[in-house]
């Protein structure tokens, strides 16, 4: 035994699976670090003897301590910004007028084509850093808006990179299949191909992705399509996911639990069927509340198959210029609870646990348990209900990623 | 002349009324400060000759300044939480079981009364400080957690030291008339007696409010109640507001008007001849978006014959434990534009100049124009749209106050 950190005086929300209270809890809880792990957690009472001297001692002032969080859906590298349509389409401009301009996803692709590495670099360590004032751990980010080789491989490089410099852990996952490029307009099976035999073997190549995800929509790639990019990314040894039945139900998600895949995203129009299916392959459910929001939704997923049939869900920010401009994932914890009626116990469970079950981490991450990566976050809260129940005055107290403590700002 | 301060390498929203330009824009503009007022402002290429030796010249990197924002309606002083509920709520306990509980409203009066002025204080100031950190400069504090002569004079004396304390600038507002206290239930019209009797002219003599407010609602005081203490308040020379027409149109607003109140708030149930009676007084509309938000309500406010008559729209947090937990005048902008469909000028209109008016300070605050206060915020984007638009990483860059410049923390 050689820890090299011990928190004492902090209750605990370990948010462990099958735990005997609600959140994990064990009330004046010790936690101990040894090399960036958890090496022991349990009742303060319980202690073992260790030496005082080797150990940092941390005292949480009887607040509250939780896993980091973990945003398992982000888009947050990406060039420019969507404000003037945003204000546009406030003043009564038309969706088409706005397309015609360039407007939409392709004015992002155009942006972050042009932006270069530095530049994708800058903007997306700011949005790391604003999550991680708020006790988020690990991020995913996906690519999708470079939507040719050269750019794909840009965006997950800055992604892979920010991974390294920067104290969040980061998880990326190639979305390359996330719309049409414009020199592709009208070809989505030409451009199929681009992503099956030319970007997706290159990413595998340099090692650039964790995890592959396609947009299988109407207004995306249809059912076929998908399977092809999905599968391609199986024999290249890379995790699916799928942005499925957001709009309408394609049948996405039972196809992507077929394919073993970590997670289905947004699912609000999923039925039932489709809720067995990712019951029966173990895959996450997560709901994203801030596009929700934004677009204006009335569709809610099906929260009560869910919990009917076991299926893990989980919560993320989507941060993404077009749909969920918002880089708070505290702040969906609120959202779902208020527009998805979740408990903020399972909000909780959805941006720790579960969201780490999203990402496949979920042996590493996600919970306070010995043997777990140390990412810890204490918040200066009453109850772990607090978390989703207030927003604004930011709580955090400490973090600790890999059982390294961050500076973050004051409140 | 003898300014301290310039602002150059800035582009101008100065949200003056009447402006050729949208925001009342003034790229490469300058800001001259002296005695914590605006001296000059207009265009860098004419400022007029001064003295650089005694003048501190600020660079806005090219950022954009608007005036400090103005959150006109809050209730940021109380004790307790209601976390517990919420989870309640959420995991179906009825409202029944929670009121029988003592929750709602009730458990806040409770707590309220409960704290000690220190307590109150600590929890108020980090809120303060909170909303300081983006942007914000002046804030109306309401009471209405007292609910007897003692607790009120509490939570007001409590604002008005933080207003004297805390660099942002503090209204206060005597809500006494917000709820029935338990001692008087079924007995509105004791209770009512009480406030005009004894709460309002006692706070008149100690000089503890603003203005007076009072919850005109089924569920709050009815119209005949309503009239009877905001009549007293214009005896006592205080100027009346109104939480009006938020679940029903009981023609608050129209009362309301007609008793030249500063401003009518919530008004989802306004209807035309209630918005006519605002445009003829002159009432600001107060909107509400994150109680919309949270009380999941449907019905919205009367946009568009709000813009009709010309009423002048502001936006606040509420923020409040019951009915709008949520601490951030920066994401109402945002709910401002999604949830009410406004336009990111109208929204940003409704924190600055809308809002000054809202609390009766048009002519001290909200706009960026000689002779008034130097509430300036500086920040880090390329439009002004992109307040409402994004939300998450702050940037927010500099903020002044009365001509102060202020520490907030880094992004
Ligand atoms: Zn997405
Ligand atoms: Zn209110």
């Amino acid at each position: 035994m050689n820890w090299q950190h011990l928190w004492i005086d902090v209750n605990l929300a370990c948010m462990t699976e099958q735990a005997d209270q609600p959140y994990g809890v064990i009330e004046d809880g010790a936690v101990a670090i040894e090399d960036g792990k958890i090496a022991w957690v349990g009742k303060r009472s319980e202690l073992p003897e260790f030496d005082q001297h080797k150990v940092a001692i941390h005292r949480g002032n009887s607040g509250w301590m939780t896993p980091g969080l973990i945003d398992c859906h982000t888009h947050l590298v990406f060039g420019g910004d969507r404000a003037k349509e945003f204000e546009q389409r406030l003043q009564g401009v038309s969706y088409e007028t706005i397309a015609k301009q360039g407007g939409g996803i392709r004015s992002t692709v155009a942006a972050t084509r042009a932006a270069d590495e530095q530049t994708l670099f800058d903007s997306g360590r700011k949005r790391l850093n604003a999550l991680m004032r708020e006790g988020v751990t690990q991020v995913e980010i996906k690519s999708g808006y470079g939507l040719d080789l050269e750019n794909e491989v840009k965006q997950l490089q800055v992604a892979r990179y920010l991974g390294e410099v920067h104290p969040i852990g980061v998880s990326t996952t190639c979305l390359a299949a996330h719309a049409l490029p414009p020199e592709y307009a009208d070809q989505p099976d030409a451009y199929v191909n681009l992503v099956c035999d030319s970007i997706l073997p290159k990413v595998s190549e340099l090692d650039l992705a964790d995890a592959v995800d396609v947009f299988c929509e109407g207004i995306g790639f249809d059912l076929s399509q998908s399977e092809k990019v999905l599968r391609k990314a199986v024999e290249l040894g890379l995790k699916p996911k799928m942005h499925a039945e957001q709009l309408s139900n394609l049948g996405g998600s039972a196809l992507a639990a077929e394919l073993g895949a970590l997670s289905v995203d947004h699912i609000e129009f999923l039925d039932e069927n489709g809720v067995k299916a990712l019951a029966k392959s173990g895959t996450v459910a997560v709901l994203l509340p801030g596009a929700f929001y934004f677009l204006r939704e009335t569709q809610l997923p099906p929260l009560d198959a869910l919990r009917e049939h076991g299926v893990p869900m989980a919560i993320a920010s989507d941060f993404n210029p077009g749909s969920s401009p918002i880089c708070s994932l505290k702040l969906m914890l609120n959202m779902a609870c208020t527009l998805f009626s979740m408990t903020p116990e399972e909000a909780l469970a959805g941006v720790t646990r579960h969201a780490a079950k999203a990402l496949g981490l979920e042996q590493q991450m996600g919970q306070i348990k010995a043997g777990m990566q140390a990412d810890l976050a204490l918040w200066d809260i009453q109850h772990p209900s607090e978390l989703s129940y207030s927003y604004g005055v930011n709580p955090l107290q400490a973090l600790m990623i890999q059982g390294k403590l961050q500076q973050i700002s004051a409140t």
